[in-house]
């Protein structure tokens, strides 16, 4: 059987290769879930794992199976498979649980153990394969109506949990009702942000480096009733000017230094979260007593969040499925960049690394 | 009646001055509480509205009476002034009400709107000297028998809110149970954080930079059971190697550099309160993919805190309580410096300057 890995810790790596089909009494207790894969996604982070940043490979091989970003239709399932049967279209969770308390309550998407495990990423392989199999706990179903924007899932559960994480913490604020956000980045990652914002009536700001005009992002956008906003035509303080400081910040721009950078824009009470993964060894020169200053006095918060668990996938479902209600038609528009066969993943990785215009980057392994 | 005040914006210019004394019936609804102060503290936020670093007086004064830690015994309440009584011991809560949905239901510590009014910092006049008046609602009853310790009730309600902020926006992990703490500084709020600390359990690291030998701040620590730190000694990086990442981190230097360093050394899941005012113009260089990697990654919390309401004085004052219970006799060991009136008010601003083995430098303005 076809898969796409690296070697890890080799830059440019990225070959075809033959494995093992997956078996499904490979998975204990007759939970197993036996997948052929319909659309991979690939995305900044394929791209690093491949420039080498970082992935491990499963203990006991030399290469790692690329592909987090699932979406397949099941093709059998083990005997006590309750909620899915052959047929049914899937999206599967990253990480994999370890051993903490977290894990152990079904929240490996925040185990408190330093090393994780992540399919496609680390110490896991990944879905960029003809076949998959896992337990039925990991697998999310996607209802047929959405299955068009089925490769989505992943993306649309990194945004419900990051946005999620923001209202969870600011319950310590007894009240909290955001009405002014930003979205700082306008990849998939920020503009599914911006979707769900606006489903809860957010004033948002799409904020990234690219001119508005003839860009395809800017349209998404503004689509989704958001505001698109060029920092090459609007610098970041002069935004803050027209609008006021955002309560809440989604920082999805993979830029570190502006990760840093939206600290200082954050109102008071305002939450920021932080969803990019960084893998370079970048720095960056921030006003230290000044954002020390801010934050304490208004009381502002950061967090952190990473892929999530089934439950941010149901989240980020649901999400797309209300998004196609209430703007019809735009989020298809993300998908801008198919690449037919597993065969193909050399275009697949030029498109991403090159195409500076593409938004969702994905592989058709089989026609749906 | 004489007062300590300073010119805002006018670098040291700290003097003593007749100001009207307080009257009762200035606070509406018979609600008033007129108080005469005993001691009254003095920190790095009194020095650095001293050097004009920010504060501002009240609208039609251009002066700012000073002191916002506050401790005196009742002379007089209004009619409608059901828990206090002349003789009762208080305590002042510093931040008053503007117009947010927080101020009206009582959280004006974390008020949304950007100016913000404290007392003796910013646009009220604080408590240093010889009586003052408020509304009930913001004056803190403290018991007789922890009167000796009545001047830290401020400084235990920063460090109460703080870590109070911390487990509240860690609720959203379902589970949180932090083992091991540092504490990074060693003065009034870093000395009482750590004793709240382990009065929870905690295994608790208080990290500064002066050496241990013959260092009051390291017995003081060590009396609350936890471990005192020179980084002179051992580097950050190398306690790290020791203890494991601490999940719990209250920053209280006093330097913005340390503040962001903290964000390194946090473990998965782990929260870190910013709680100090820094009021200059420093920078930092941060390893920032690597910190925005790790955090992301790692589900990690930032939270900054200011000072609290009267419900965080409570709980201070209960912190301050049970301390005396559990490790009797240290807290008062911070009361290491007593200059006696208001007219020796360049006295106390010279011990709080210069002494640099001083804990808590307070004014004595009455006898108790």
């Amino acid at each position: 059987m076809k898969a796409v890995a690296v070697y890890p810790g080799k830059p440019h790596s990225i070959h075809l290769r033959e494995i093992e089909p997956p078996q499904l009494d490979s998975i204990p207790g007759g939970r197993g879930v036996l997948v052929r894969s319909l659309e991979i996604g690939v995305d900044a982070t394929d791209r690093e794992i491949n420039e080498a940043l970082y992935g491990n490979a499963p203990t006991g091989f030399d290469y790692l199976v690329l592909g987090h970003e699932s979406f397949g239709i099941v093709e059998a399932v083990g005997p006590n498979v309750k909620d899915l049967q052959p047929g049914d279209y899937v999206s599967c969770t990253v990480r994999r649980p370890g051993g903490s308390i977290y894990d152990q309550i079904g929240r490996n998407d925040i185990t408190s153990e330093e090393t994780y495990y992540e399919r496609g990423i680390n110490l896991r392989h990944g879905f960029l394969t003809e076949r998959w199999v896992d337990d039925c706990e990991f697998m999310v179903k996607v209802p047929k109506q959405l299955k068009h924007l089925g490769v989505l899932s992943e993306p649309a559960s990194v945004c419900a949990k990051a946005i999620e994480q923001a209202y969870l913490a600011q319950q310590r604020l007894q009240v909290w009702k955001p009405e002014v956000a930003y979205v700082m980045g306008s990849g998939q990652i920020g503009l599914l942000s911006t979707m769900m914002l606006r489903l809860k009536g957010l004033e948002v700001y799409t904020v990234a480096r690219s001119k508005k005009a003839g860009n395809k992002k800017a349209e998404i956008a503004e689509a989704y009733g958001a505001t698109y906003v060029s920092t090459a035509e609007t610098p970041l303080d002069q935004l803050v000017k027209q609008t006021g400081k955002p309560q809440l910040i989604v920082e999805a721009t993979g830029s570190s230094q502006l990760a840093f950078q939206a600290m200082e824009v954050l109102s008071h009470n305002g939450a920021l979260v932080w969803t990019s993964i960084t893998g370079g060894q970048g720095t960056a020169t921030v006003p230290s007593d000044k954002i020390n200053l801010e934050w304490v006095l208004g009381n502002k918060l950061l967090v952190g969040s990473v892929n999530g668990n089934r439950r941010h996938f149901e989240l980020g479902i649901q999400a797309l499925a209300h998004g196609e209600l209430a703007f019809p038609g735009v989020t298809e528009k993300l998908l801008t960049t198919r690449v037919d066969g597993l065969e193909n993943y050399a275009e697949l990785i030029r498109r991403l690394v090159e195409d500076k215009e593409a938004i969702k980057v994905y592989l058709r392994v089989t026609s749906v």
